[in-house]
């Protein structure tokens, strides 16, 4: 028997999610049964979606459950197994985050090939967060030679690849984001221009004025305020791929949606809500590509990282006040 | 000389329109000069969109000028011509509606073939509002089989030829319309649900009764509530084609956005706004369809007419009271 410790769901978050809504709780772990693998998680990574999963509606996941242990993806590595398939010191990826360790068939992980990456960057830059940034403007976005790029909340997980992709395409790109660290590292990666809307009262006129020429793609993080500005400098023709509304996922209310949405008829635009999943099979392209990437230096990533299974209440709050700079993750192991 | 009478407009309307805005002058037509033919118009068209060019401001179409006539769609004939390729008795298609005749260089209007239809059908199901509704449904909004479609502004022009199509391809339809009459008269064209969103208190609740299993496509004329509705009652990977907010062309404050565009992420949604002269290539496919479809009793048109130009503001304020059943006309002689 090995003692594990998991953060479980105790109540549903009514707007921001507080630590009251957790708990840590320890288990014990029986052997692994026949085709089972013990699995001693290294890393997990807390993300926006999860956020939508805390309550308890219908949506393109079910809710979590209260009392239970949250889920998420984690990369650990296998202590022991009834399978053939994985042995002792093997690298797997699961979606059985939020605890330190767990048993499960060894066909419901996937062993991991780290290519020479650290393991955790398949949480993130390599990961789901990657992917969501390369098939939203790939396929979602359509993005095409010429161009100019719009991306919100970029100095996150998902923002900083829809950035670094974008210039590695050749793209001129402006990015927004709150804070001077954070238009720091902005900067640092390439971005051509960078707002930090914290410090604009008028983000339609900031973003006109670091892109006079207008915007062709807008990769949209945030929702909100930032919607109305892309639209308001989109050129005839622009593509939108809305990938969530970090702004709207504690809300209680629903706000109103942008004044001049009207102008996607005159101007012609399209906008396209995605999910990652559905762009799975894009992930081979995207990963022989990402290693081209980053042995040219063209691409890199930062990761804020909390240490230990108790803070990853924290981190996941931390989410919703901008505390990470890229990927925020939590160290288990 | 011959003397013909015109609208111009007077003044830019602020709101809505009234009949302040236009006022009705006679001019004196010298002989046609070389390369010219003399027209008179039998038929003019008012369409919502001309109340944009109304504004003073840079739009897809060049605002209208003070004092100027106004300029559309309408049908004629040459009275005169000094060009080999019309001849007097020709009928002609051209944008130099809202006046009785003109001179104009040959080349610049286009000669009609009706093809056993009545020329005013080419101002309506089968000239731009038709072809609006043929390519917002089958390009932009991408229609499938097994497709359900909802369309608001179901008894307009464009909204009644998308109800229709639909029809004829053998889709569920959901149309909106405002009052008793157009109720009946959608019912009458084979709309399978009609919400006469004048009666509802809450239109989401009206269309999800409505489209108990939700919809597919969602044909945009109006904007605003309707658009929200639409959201709550979309399918995952439902397609939105925006042709016009005729609830915001009046506008002098821009109203908010659907509350809760943000399911567009969850709900895999596409929105695409679109105007029809991007998709003149699917003209001739559209007639050919058409021919097919009037043969076979599948799609029919209503007209409402006014009669004499002094009557074409009437016809155009009149459009954004709802007082059109199909295509509002005004008869030049």
């Amino acid at each position: 028997m090995t003692a594990v410790r998991e953060i479980r769901l105790k109540s549903r978050p009514n707007g921001v999610p507080t630590h009251d809504n957790f708990e840590l709780a320890t288990v014990d772990l029986p052997a692994p049964g026949p085709g089972e693998v013990q699995v001693k998680n290294l890393w997990m990574t807390v993300d926006p979606y999860m956020r939508g999963r805390m309550n308890d509606v219908k949506s393109y996941v079910p809710p979590f459950q209260l009392g239970a242990p949250l889920e998420g993806g984690a990369i650990g590595e296998v202590t022991l197994s009834n399978d053939p398939s994985l042995k002792p010191g093997d690298l797997v990826q699961s979606n059985l985050g939020w605890r330190e360790g767990f048993n499960a068939p060894a066909a419901s992980v996937q062993k991991l090939e780290t290519a020479g990456l650290p393991p955790q960057a398949f949480l993130g830059a390599a990961g789901m967060p990657g992917l969501t940034a390369y098939a939203g403007l790939l396929r979602v976005a359509a993005l095409k030679d010429g161009d100019i790029v719009f991306v919100s909340g970029a100095a996150g997980a998902v923002g900083s690849m829809v950035v670094q992709i974008a210039k590695a395409k050749g793209h001129t790109v402006i990015g927004s984001a709150g804070g001077a660290e954070k238009v720091a590292f902005l900067k640092e990666i390439g971005c051509d221009e960078v707002i930090d809307y914290k410090a604009e009262k008028d983000l339609t006129a900031a973003l006109l004025r670091a892109a006079p020429k207008g915007i062709d793609v807008y990769f949209d993080n945030v929702g909100g305020e930032h919607l109305e500005a892309a639209l308001a400098a989109a050129r005839p023709f622009a593509r939108f791929a809305l990938c969530g509304a970090i702004s709207m996922y504690n809300a209680t209310e629903l706000p109103p949606g942008p004044r001049n949405l009207v102008q996607m008829v005159g101007k012609q635009l399209r906008m396209e809500g995605f999910i990652v999943s559905t762009h799975w099979d894009m992930m081979a392209d995207y990963h022989r590509e990402l290693g081209q990437w980053v042995k040219e230096g063209k691409v890199t990533w930062r990761e804020t990282v909390k240490e230990g299974i108790e803070k990853a209440p924290d981190a996941f709050v931390g989410l919703f006040k901008g505390e990470n700079l890229g990927k925020m993750l939590v160290k288990l192991a």
